[in-house]
């Protein structure tokens, strides 16, 4: 694996590997990796022939500076772990190397940027589909993979990549999960062991709202109270959010016939962790006699 | 010359051209083709092997509909000079192609976009700069053809394709001008002949500019208002601006020597005209005695 940090190595480096016939595969992460973005490392190293992963703590995404600096980071671990999934190059770049000085452009995903998580983190969506623009423009992967715990920034990205015509082929993968069910994330280190205990409750309320909807119940609305309700019991839990929305454009829904995802934010203490789930569509209901 | 509408066959094309050894040259027009498109026509022919010239005139960047509906249009003509300037590719999608249902993404390169002409035209640049973006994410050149005489729009796509590291160098070449010093545009074509005869007072007012400066007049303000005062001599000129202002970021200075652009925008009729000339650093005073 190599490890790169400027922008011309990457591109000749690239370069290069295309002229041999491989096809590239991207996967951008933020760092702290988990079993979720590992499952994304497989997938790329199965799917394409080069594979380049980045990592790099996004500033711009970041509303709330505490949020950024207590992000976690362990570049050795990182490293090692990239290493072990046989990435071809970690990129590495210096915040320098993304914003240099006189940067001043955005890409904006107008309505799926103001919603949910862009409600909750004004300006964190432009900061995504600026940086993962950027990424991919420096990486022009065949695929890049993302993980489906950060639903609605999926959805952000693969309308940018449709509406600005990037030639990268969007792949996502299920969340991964513990085995209680709680969704892995690289903020689930920062809750105490009553929080991380607590936390569960978030996969618990999704599994429910699906239970609920197994019997035949198709409100979006009423889903959304069961879901919240399931949610409240937990003393430790406060809700952001909780609400069942269109999967493509997180607009609110009447029923989930068409689809829909259940998806909730819940601060834990000082940490905000999501979550999501999409809704298989209702039983049938019998035809009336 | 192929003339190509849809995205998909514009990509397989390029790809061929690409894997057969060639460099690939862009040069983005609204049609109406004069001289200055010409020359972007001719470098790109010299230094690149395989020229894309796309044509599309792209309703998101005019903030007046008026001025959209009055945008003269000559495909028949476009098209035959294209062919005589040996184009490879003719792109010349239809709105829904470049903007299908459900778009809703924007580049915004923020502080260029809300002065001078985004100022007298909002929402312009980011129109432009999305469309730019699209067709170099398209056509994928090793270069990107663009003329001076939009000079802002020029520092607004040099800024976006540096921010976004986008691959493609863009080159920009010398206003062209009818006999009289008129910088061409599509719209001088919309001018009464005496508006057109009147119109000649922006090149000649932008040289007089140069030539205060070359007496040793160095003060910004004081030039911009030599500029002013020289165009609205012409009864039929009705000015928008006329400024001395920094030739990258288009910001105000307070002198000329480390470079400076003078920029108008003159309305005649109805028809609003721009023109620009890079200033030379004035003559170095003589020092004190």
């Amino acid at each position: 694996m190599q490890i790169v940090r400027e922008i011309p190595e990457l591109r000749e480096r690239i370069k290069k590997a295309r002229q041999s016939g491989l096809t590239v595969g991207a996967v951008p992460t933020m760092g702290a990796l988990h079993e979720g973005h590992l499952s994304l490392l497989r997938q790329a190293r199965e799917e394409t022939g080069f594979v380049v992963m980045s990592l790099f703590v996004n500033p711009t995404q970041f509303n709330d500076p505490a949020d950024f600096e207590k992000y976690p980071r362990d570049d050795e671990r990182d490293t090692a772990l990239a290493a072990s999934e046989s990435v071809d190059i970690l990129f590495q770049p210096a915040p320098e190397a993304i914003y240099p000085k006189d940067f001043d452009t955005v890409v904006v995903v107008r309505s799926l940027s103001d919603r949910l998580e862009g409600a909750s983190r004004p300006g964190h969506f432009t900061g995504v589909s600026t940086v993962v623009c950027k990424l991919l423009n420096l990486i022009t992967p065949d695929r890049a993979y993302f993980g489906e715990k950060d639903w609605q920034q999926l959805q952000v990205i693969k309308r940018m990549v449709t509406d600005l015509n990037i030639d990268t082929q969007i792949v996502s993968m299920p969340t991964i999960r513990e085995h209680d069910g709680m969704a892995m994330s690289s903020r689930n280190v920062r809750l105490t062991p009553e929080q991380r205990q607590a936390s569960v409750v978030l996969s618990r309320a999704l599994g429910y709202t699906q239970d609920i909807a197994d019997t035949g119940v198709i409100n979006a609305y009423e889903l959304a109270a069961w879901l919240r309700q399931s949610i409240a019991v937990e003393k430790l839990a406060n809700i952001d959010y909780a609400v069942v929305v269109d999967p493509e454009t997180l607009q609110e829904i009447d029923t989930i016939e068409n689809g829909a995802i259940a998806a909730v934010a819940v601060k834990f203490g000082d940490v905000r962790l999501i979550d999501n789930r999409l809704l298989r569509s209702p039983i049938t209901p019998a035809a009336p006699r």
